[in-house]
């Protein structure tokens, strides 16, 4: 049974090179469980229904809002309320861990370039 | 707004001593994310109706189950299925993170001395 076997987060985090390209790697539930990684700015957008825990792995996170600004590093994550504009920038590349309901789209109330409607399970 | 500040997850971890004992650090929607300290041997139990994830921060951990055993190391995660009996084992003393629907009893299907009927958020 495949969900007995262990998921060895680094292993899956080297599968992959795309940047703000989410991948699935456990669902829980009705929530995904995510790896990411981010290089540059993203875009402004929320997310009308659905919380969204970042957790830094790898690298350092900017998560913009539009009353402050707050940096994460390894081992610090943030919760971003659904409703909440924001924008995560990474100043280098970053590796972030999603926790996040099944079916949130990465650009929330926005559809543009970089909308990942089917997000890839790894 | 509390909900914008980091979480630090050493930090978290360094505010409680005690075993088996789910912290909550963040609700994402209807499912929590928790910080446990684990030692020695847990119960066997399963969650009827919950999915599980323990992803392993510091330490070892043994997932057992009925037919088989994984070792986790740091970085490393495993999915309990709803249904399924398992029992955790730290032969040392461990740390997770866990990832669950809110209102997961940590004993699942028992409850002994060892159910926290309260998860206390830290």
């Amino acid at each position: 049974m495949p969900d007995h076997e262990p998921i060895d987060l680094a292993g899956k985090l080297a599968s992959f090179d795309e940047h703000w390209t989410p991948k699935r790697i456990a669902r829980v539930n009705d929530t995904d469980v995510k790896l990411a990684k981010l290089s540059g700015e993203f875009v402004w957008h929320r997310h009308e229904a659905e919380d969204e825990l970042f957790i830094v792995l790898e690298g350092r996170l900017l998560m913009q809002f539009r009353d402050r600004e707050v940096w994460l590093g390894p081992g610090q994550a943030i919760l971003v309320p659904r409703g909440v504009e924001h924008r995560p920038v990474a100043p280098e590349e970053t590796h972030v861990m999603l926790i996040e309901p099944a079916g949130t789209l990465n650009t929330g109330n926005l559809r543009n370039e970089r909308t990942v409607d089917e997000v890839e399970s790894i």
